[in-house]
């Protein structure tokens, strides 16, 4: 394997000099694109659009046609795992993903198994293996997962939660049966992972939207150290290329020291915290990435070169090198976002933090 | 005034000597307790329990009949403010709180005025007269508001939002408007809980819900320098004694250092933070308030007296005074929690505390 002929992103998260600072967009194939709601609409729905490795394929190249992005990222959702897990994952118009069978009675918990990617997830890794090849070697592909909290939360939960109440009584009252869900979740994202690092994943990010919910206690027990383990168990070199891994939880600023020393490469921010504070905090052993406030998207474009400078700044300040940031938003880019809008962020990026990587 | 027969609670304020960690729970008044609903029923709607100082006075009380709690709390909602400034607040069944008029125009923005509380929120004050009438003495009355940035969210989208797609647009692209919103809303809240003390309010709370959904940039020029200026507004001392002040922002764990710096008596912390470490942060500078993860009170009570324990051994830890801390929850109590969960643990806050007071 060669690197790609923009290797930025991978570049930046092996902290290896880069001229700027590459971007991508948490969900950037997403609802804000018309032309995805058409390939969305013309697979019948969300699900059927994951399952579609053709489709799921195009896209994820969607964005990349439109702007000048850095990365792609699998299109697919956290949840195929369970659902490979025989949970029977589904999804109603408004009210977001479901589970047919949560996971609620002991005996089933004890049941649980880790599934073979390669069998139940087979549409996942045909459709990196095609989009592989329809981005012929121009950008890296990031594979993803959730974190086994984050997946345990819709498992236990049967579904999106505002309170998340039945699995936090379950860490509370019966943490056995939360560490039982959580070890045969982390060895199923392992397998999954790697076998899209076998596929041809270039880099992996894992997603832990809720771990930030947790208490400043459980969330090491709970949440971290599974994901401590997950990166432990990932391929780390592929054809002599080191597989980067970038470790997001949302919601985690308190815990960044805790998270930057798991052995990632590079730890995701959302925007509730200065990501210069950031740096300051976990030094130059790991690269950061984010953390723009998807909302400033809504604003003018003007407005969105400013508020992107303000984090390449923020970032540049605590001085050192500025080739171990990733610039994206700290969260999923929102559905209401006006498509011209990513091509000023994305322009004002580049072009600024050219000047800054020149002024060092 | 002469304190309360129990001035536990306003003793660990002020940072006094006191025998034991008070402890009261925030939403304390609420829907897990049937004798609430009961009087919700009779009452027609939750904002006629609200206009109905008879009925908030009840509801006030129904919690200190059944528990040993340090402090009662106003019954209300902090939405009245922007409800007396002629949004017209209504709720639907199981969507939450709504306005009429939601602010969105610009001339309606220019036109906002704070009302006189006295006059547009009179049936609070006559709860607190009422409420302080009912207590007897026996504990100290808590006045509340909601923070100018959380009002504002609601008045800007009109209701609850998962993404304050609206307002976070209007503080990237018109802050000035924002301003002009947080401003009336500043003096608003400061008229207004200065009302309540002068009507018997013995401590005053700031709930900031949402300032944690902030950028690190935007908290302290959106939200936290306005719960300055309240702070800075309010009557300090009445009768000779000293009205303390608790802040509360919601994920604000990163900006603790900030929030102690405002003048305030108190801060409240939510459970995503250690409060050994919050106190090792703040110093001595400011009584603490918090942090149990409220979803602990579904667990048996074994379990919610291990958690409450680790809570008080944790502040207990960093050294120094015992009597700074005020136990409570990191956010409101959950309308699933079953109610004889809470004796458990006031009884293990108490208990426990008064060993760990005496170990000093």
């Amino acid at each position: 394997m060669t690197r790609p002929r923009n290797d930025t992103f991978l570049r930046a998260l092996l902290r290896e000099p880069t001229e700027y600072t590459p971007i991508w967009l948490m969900r950037q194939a997403g609802r804000y694109l018309p032309e995805y709601c058409e390939t969305r609409k013309r697979a019948g729905s969300f699900l059927q659009l994951c399952k579609n490795p053709a489709m799921a394929c195009e896209v994820t190249l969607q964005p990349l046609a439109r702007y000048d992005l850095d990365a792609a990222i699998l299109f697919s959702d956290i949840l195929t795992v369970p659902d490979a897990m025989g949970l029977g994952l589904y999804f109603t118009e408004g009210e977001g993903p479901r589970f047919e069978r949560p996971l609620r009675e002991e005996w089933a918990i004890r049941d649980l198994t880790a599934p073979d990617p390669y069998e139940h997830l087979r549409y996942v890794m045909d459709g990196v293996c095609e989009i592989r090849r329809a981005l012929d070697n121009s950008v890296p592909l990031i594979g993803f997962s959730g974190s086994p909290y984050t997946l345990a939360c819709y498992m236990v939960e049967g579904a999106s939660s505002s309170d998340y109440r039945r699995i936090k009584t379950m860490i509370y009252e019966r943490p056995d049966l939360m560490h039982r869900i959580l070890a045969v979740t982390t060895d199923a994202v392992i397998a999954y992972i790697n076998a899209q690092i076998e596929s041809g994943a270039q880099a992996v990010m894992i997603f832990d939207s809720w771990g930030g919910g947790l208490s400043a206690a459980a969330y090491p027990e709970f949440s971290l150290q599974y994901m401590q383990r997950i990166v432990a168990g990932l391929i780390k070199e592929k054809d002599g290329e080191r597989i980067p891994s970038i470790v997001f939880t949302k919601g985690g600023g308190l815990w960044l020291e805790a998270i930057a020393a798991i052995g990632c490469d590079a730890v995701g921010l959302d925007w509730t915290i200065d990501i210069g504070e950031a740096r300051r905090r976990v030094g130059e052993q790991v690269a950061l990435q984010g953390n723009l406030d998807p909302c400033v998207l809504f604003a003018s474009p003007e407005r969105i070169a400013l508020e992107a400078k303000k984090v390449l700044d923020s970032y540049h300040r605590q001085g050192g090198s500025d080739s171990s940031h990733v610039f994206n938003l700290g969260h999923g880019i929102s559905q209401f976002t006006p498509p011209e809008h990513v091509t000023a962020l994305v322009e004002t990026v580049h072009d600024y933090s050219k000047i800054l990587h020149k002024s060092i």
